[in-house]
This record gives structure tokens, C-alpha cells and sequence, in this order.
């Protein structure tokens, strides 16, 4: 059996083999739909009392009151001190560095004033609060942390909420250190569709949020779609993908490696390379066979390249960027020399990362740029978290009496156009 | 029975009489959706052959080819070219207006280089193909047309496709100019979610498309819904709501007439008054009652009032600007003496009309912002619709090698704590 797929984009079937690549199927599994269902209800209804049952069902943890839950924000500064140094360094500057990027996407309020002194403008405001799902075990990242409190509070949100299961009472520390990095105001032991549910209504102990983002397992994932309209939330994301164009001239074990760093997250996760050169595709194919024996995670690996994952002979490096726009990738390498010149060509991407010097790794961690990206196509149309999105935005509207005798003539005449006499006459009682 | 709920806010069980009044009931009908999953999946399996059998059944218009359902560009000239000049110049002058302000809207592209040569930074590119819906018959609003069509023409998207239905072949002859007016690219007489399918899916005659927005019935809004995800779509709204705030100096006619404008929208819609002066409340009711008979839509603006409207006695001002932040309504008229001082106080509104020359109504036409806004409460975590809802961003990385000497290690250490070898791996094949 192959260790990847190997195809040709000039392939007369190529288009019917890509998508077969691609398609993953997101189907929803009902009992999860059903039991997500009853929780949501329950915790709507009796709220505190419904989370502690589910808590202990789940959790394994007991407790009287959501107060025994709370995790006090000294524990994480705590957490934060045990670390090894090198590693409380390494998460602080990755902090510094997120942080300081976002900061750049702050939008603010603007307004102009027309010849009539009408105002007409849009003001910018932050969230009230915002809940931050963190999964518990071994899925648990810190970077995931920083990357969704980070652009919270730098929009401005006054309270950022983090939940997090602690099966059977472990504490997962580095998850801790990295709230207190991140500034997050409040963390509650709680978790799955329970956690998601107080924090979308609000119980007696957890004020209701505004936005609830960050990762999870299908039932929150469930929880958060149940939930989106009494709240917003970020996209239900799929696996995770990896596209690398090259033109041959890294070398072949970093992109190798790259690749694995995808497939390395789950067995879903696609990794695929297009390159026009056939000599160097066997070259990263050799390097796969060399180098996967040694990875620590090499089953996931093995059976991610081997489903999802391909080498993909193009004609050019344009072809390369039409396949990369069809495709839409989470994460973009562009791992070519003018590397920013074929960037320009690519308009649909979560991510860009340019020159063989920019590994989707450190995008991960510490470039600067979110990690949460749009997966499954969805760059198309969506974008990575930001800071937008904890910001939202209202329309400013003073009308002067001159620039009423204006608008309200042509809304009068519109209103009445469309059967509305009730907008055509306010508009009218504004004329002179 | 009263004309229209009276409350004061310093009531002991104002909070839930505020509640109850503001609850409303989004649930959805087991057989709509059923209906509706059937209609997808027959449109994704069979594309135009199912779209034109479905517009067969519900629309009664017999069509071969999906190509006879095409309304050319040219009737839709033709449509403006016909329409009385005063009409004409309204809706062209709206729409210049609305196109001015959303230009204001237009984000950039950004990028930065810090001092090792790492560049970082944000591309800013518009979708490639977006849907509009518009719904068929008495809903069909040509206003409705400009407001969703214009910030996507502005956002630079190349291809703006409207499906609207045509019921036994008639057209609207008005929405048809509005297209005209507002550069749609393509225009094709089908509607409910064989319509919606159709361009999520894409089928042999129509090409997918990347997001779809605009107003529709019950069938409409849950195939949004439904095809969320494979493209975007924009807030599926629940009924229109205005709160004004009034200090009791705005004459007493307008402002029920103000009320009225929201209410002769439909039933379930929702129009709240607060003020300190309780003499002018009963003005207002007075006026209310004066004005009503003679309202061509007054039997549904009778039930909306009497249903879910509000008169209600507030402390003062501060106190009716923090229930506007509890209610976070779609539309805020603040009539007042320096609005603009108290609309300062305002966090969380879809628009915000400040003096009493800023009817809503004026906003619903001709301002310029958008009259398609957050309602329902969400305005606390979403935005009036705009530019920014058909442009999205890539993030772009390009680390220079000097750079990836100090990400590298960063990354490395990270990856290591999360049990991401391939990651940490990935990041060292960067160091020198």
C-alpha cells in the first residue's frame, strides 16, 4: 500500500479524483443530537442544579455549589510560576507576539457629517462577555488558549469566561498558565454540552455570554450549533488541512515534515503537496518512508497521508495557485522562491504562509496570526478569529431638519411603493 | 382591552413583565424542515432537473431548460426605464446614497515587517459569486434589493446572483429595476429552497455560490440554515423591533407613527416606547388611538401593539438607556435634546437614530447604512449587515530566516508541551 497518494492534475480524471480527496463527510450522529437536545434543556430550565448533575455524571466530580468549581485565577498565576522557565518564556512571548498582531485589526468608530449636517456613521463596540470552551485531557493546548482570550480582550471584552472539563479533578496546569497569560477573568471546571448551555442562558453562578468560541468534541460542537442565535459562535470547525506548493528548491525533508505536522493532529487531517517537479515528489515520498518510523505519532500520520494526504504532480506553479483557490485551504504554504509574487494569486486561503522559512508550525504557535482558521472549504468565505470578531458594530444615524426635507421625500416615496404607510407617513411628519 | 402595553420600570416585577413581553417563540416546524431536507437533497442529487420539477409544483411555471427561468439583464432596464420618474429618481437616489456610506466600510489589506525581515499581516479579498434571495409577491421590497445587493457590489464581488420566484409567471416589476439599479449580474425566476439549494450546491445551469443572504419565508430561512457551512449565510431574522427612547420634546403624532412604522411590518413585530413623562405617555396613547383608524395596515398594526408594544414610564433617561442595553434592540430611535450625548451610553443596538428628525423610516429607505439588522437581542454579539460580510481575510506570514531562528525555538518548545513532535520538528528544520 502506498504511504500517500500520488496524483497528476493533468490526470484526465483529476478533477473526479481531487474531489473524491476532499470529501469528508460531516454528517451529524442523531443519539449525540438527542442527548445534546435533553442537556441543553435541562441546564435551560434548572440551571446550576442540571450542570452539577452533568458534572458528576461526566466528570466524575462532586460538588454542592458551582463555587467549588471555580478555579481561583491564583491557581493559574501559580500554574503559571511552576512551569520550567524556558517554557513560561516561550508561552509569554508567544503571548507578546499574538497579542501585538491582533492589535492591528482593532477597528474603530467613524462618522462624516453631509453639506445638511446630517451624521451618518458606524460605532464599534466590544462584547460584554464571552465564554471560552477548552477541551480537558489530552486535546487541551495552551496555544489554543491564547489564540481565542487574546483577541477578546484585545477588542476590549471586559470578561472573558473559560470552562473547562478537569475529569475526575486533574487539573491540566499548562492550560492554567496560559489563562493567566492570556488574561482570561474567570475559569469554571465545567464542560461538554452542560458547560456550553450555562453559558449560552445563564444559570444562578454563570452569567450568560455573548459569544461562545473555541474547540471541542462533537457534543459541544453540537451544543454550540444548538445554541447559536441566543448567542454567537465561532465556525464548528472539521480537520484540520495542509496545502504546500513548492517549486522543488526546499528541501524535501522539511516539506515532508510539514506535511506530518498535519496529519500528526488526527487521522482526518489532509496534508497534500503540489509540486511541478516529478523527481522532487519522489523525493518528499522517499523522505515520508524515511522519516515516519521515527515520529512519536506515526500511526495518525501513517493513516492520515494514507486516506487524505497526497503528492500532486502540477504542469506550473500557476496551475499549483488555480488548484490552491479551488481548494481553499486552511493553511497555505508557499514554499517557492518569489514566494510573496505567487501569493498574489491566491484569493482563497485561512492562511498564507510564505517562503520556505515559514513553517505552518510557527504559525501555530507564535508568528502572530490566529491559529483558528476556516477549515473544509470554508476560506471561501470566512475568515480567521480576530479581533472582529468580538467586536460588532451599530449604525449612526442624526438626521438634520434640512436633510429630513430630503431623505424624507424619497423614503415617502419608496414606502408608499412597497405598501408601507406607516414608514411613508413618520418620514412625512419630518417635512417642514 | 388596551390599544398597547402600559408598563413603569420601577415596578417590582418589571423584569419579568419586561421579559414576557420580549419573549418570542423561534421554534421550527418538524414538517417545514423535513420538507425542506427533502428539497436539498433532491437539488444536490439532481440539480436543475429537480430545481425546474420543484418550480413546476409550487410555482406553476413550466419550464424545459433552466435557461427559459432566466430574467435577462435587459427586462430589468427595461423594468427602471418604465417606472414613473419620481420613483425612478428615489430609488436611484438611495441607492447612491446607500453606496456612499458602505464605501466607507471597505476594509484593506495590511502587512508590517518587524526587524528580523519577518512579514506579517491581513489580504483582504471579496467573495467570488454571492446569492441574493428575494421573496415573491407582497414581501418582495425593492429596498430590499439595494441593501443586500450594494454592499456586495461594493465589496467588489464580480458576480451577484438573485433568485426571486415568480407565482404563476408574474414579476415585480419594481424589484426588477431595484436589480438594475443595484448592478446584479444575473437574475433567475426561482424561489424557496429548491432556490436555495440550487446555489449552495450549484447545479448544471447555476454555479455554486459562496454565501447567501436576504429575507425569506419559513422554507427559506430553514434551508439557510441547512446549507450554513458549505456556504455562508447571513442572520436569519426574527420579527422587527424598535425601542424609542423620547424625553417627551418630540411632537406626540410622530412618534406614534414611529411605533407604527415597525408595527404594520407584521404581527409578531415589536414596538417599545420609553419615557420618564407620564403625561406624554398618554399622549401618545391618545395619539395612538387617534391615528390608528385611519392606517390602511392598521388590523396588523392593532395586533402588534396589543400584543407585543410597549408604553413604559422609565425613572429618567439613564435609567432608559440601560433597559435599551438589556433589550439590545434592531432599530434605537433616541428622540431626545442631545441624543447624540446619550446615544454614548448605548452598547449594544443594531442602528441608532439620534433626534427627532431621525425617523427609522428614513434609515429603512434612503440614510444610507443598512436596513438589514441584528434582531431578537443578537445585536449584543452581531452587526447591521455590510462590506465586511462579503470580504474575508487570509492571514499572510512570510518569516525571514533570521526570524525563524527565534520562532523556531519558541514553536519547538510549545510543540514539545503539547506532545506535537511533528510540529516541534517541523519549527527546527528552520534553525541553522
Amino acid at each position: 500500500m502506498s504511504l500517500i497518494n500520488r496524483l497528476d492534475a493533468n490526470d484526465a480524471d483529476f478533477g473526479q479524483q481531487l474531489k473524491t480527496l476532499l470529501a469528508f463527510d460531516a454528517s451529524q450522529d442523531e443519539q449525540i443530537e438527542q442527548s445534546v437536545a435533553k442537556i441543553l434543556g435541562d441546564v435551560r430550565q434548572r440551571g446550576d442544579e442540571a450542570v452539577l448533575e452533568y458534572t458528576q455524571r461526566f466528570d466524575h466530580v462532586k460538588a454542592n455549589h458551582i463555587h467549588e468549581l471555580e478555579i481561583p485565577l491564583a491557581d493559574c498565576v501559580a500554574a503559571l510560576n511552576a512551569l520550567p522557565a524556558e517554557q513560561r518564556k516561550a508561552l509569554e512571548n508567544a503571548a507578546d507576539r499574538v497579542r501585538a498582531y491582533h492589535e492591528k485589526q482593532k477597528t474603530a468608530s467613524w462618522t462624516y457629517t453631509e453639506a445638511d449636517g446630517t451624521l451618518l456613521g458606524q460605532k464599534v463596540t466590544p462584547m460584554d462577555r464571552v465564554g471560552l470552551y477548552v477541551p480537558g485531557g489530552k486535546a487541551a493546548y495552551p496555544s489554543s488558549v491564547l489564540m481565542n482570550a487574546l483577541p477578546a480582550k484585545v477588542a476590549g471584552v471586559p470578561e472573558v469566561v473559560m470552562v473547562t472539563p478537569t475529569p475526575g479533578g486533574s487539573r491540566n496546569a499548562i492550560v492554567l498558565a496560559a489563562a493567566a497569560v492570556a488574561g482570561v477573568d474567570r475559569v469554571i471546571a465545567i464542560g461538554g454540552a452542560q458547560a456550553v448551555g450555562a453559558l449560552a442562558y445563564g444559570t444562578q453562578s454563570i452569567a450568560g455570554v455573548d459569544k461562545i468560541v473555541g474547540p471541542g468534541n462533537a457534543y459541544v460542537a453540537s451544543a454550540k450549533r444548538r445554541v447559536f442565535g441566543t448567542v454567537g459562535i465561532d465556525m464548528v470547525a472539521g480537520p484540520s488541512e495542509i496545502l504546500v506548493i513548492c517549486d522543488g528548491t526546499t528541501p524535501a525533508d522539511w516539506i515532508a515534515m510539514d506535511l506530518f505536522s498535519q496529519a500528526e493532529h488526527d487521522e482526518l487531517a489532509q496534508a497534500i503537496l503540489l509540486c511541478p517537479d516529478a523527481a522532487y515528489l519522489d523525493e518528499v515520498y522517499a523522505s515520508i518512508g524515511r522519516q515516519l518510523p521515527n515520529m512519536p505519532r506515526a500511526d495518525i500520520i501513517r493513516t492520515s497521508l494514507a486516506n487524505r494526504g497526497a503528492l500532486i504532480k502540477v504542469r506550473d506553479l500557476e496551475q499549483a495557485c488555480e488548484i490552491a483557490n479551488e481548494i481553499a485551504p486552511e493553511h497555505l504554504e508557499i514554499s517557492t522562491e518569489n514566494a510573496a509574487a505567487w501569493a498574489e494569486k491566491i484569493r482563497h486561503a485561512g492562511a498564507i504562509f510564505m517562503g520556505r522559512y515559514s513553517s505552518e508550525s510557527l504559525g501555530d504557535y507564535c508568528a502572530g496570526p490566529n491559529h483558528v482558521l476556516p477549515t473544509s472549504r470554508t476560506a471561501r468565505f470566512s475568515s480567521p478569529l480576530g479581533v472582529y470578531d468580538f467586536q460588532k458594530r451599530s449604525s449612526l444615524i442624526e438626521v438634520s431638519r434640512e436633510g429630513a426635507q430630503t431623505l424624507g421625500k424619497i423614503a415617502a416615496t419608496l414606502a408608499f411603493g412597497e405598501g408601507l404607510q406607516a414608514h411613508a407617513e413618520s418620514a412625512r411628519y419630518r417635512l417642514d
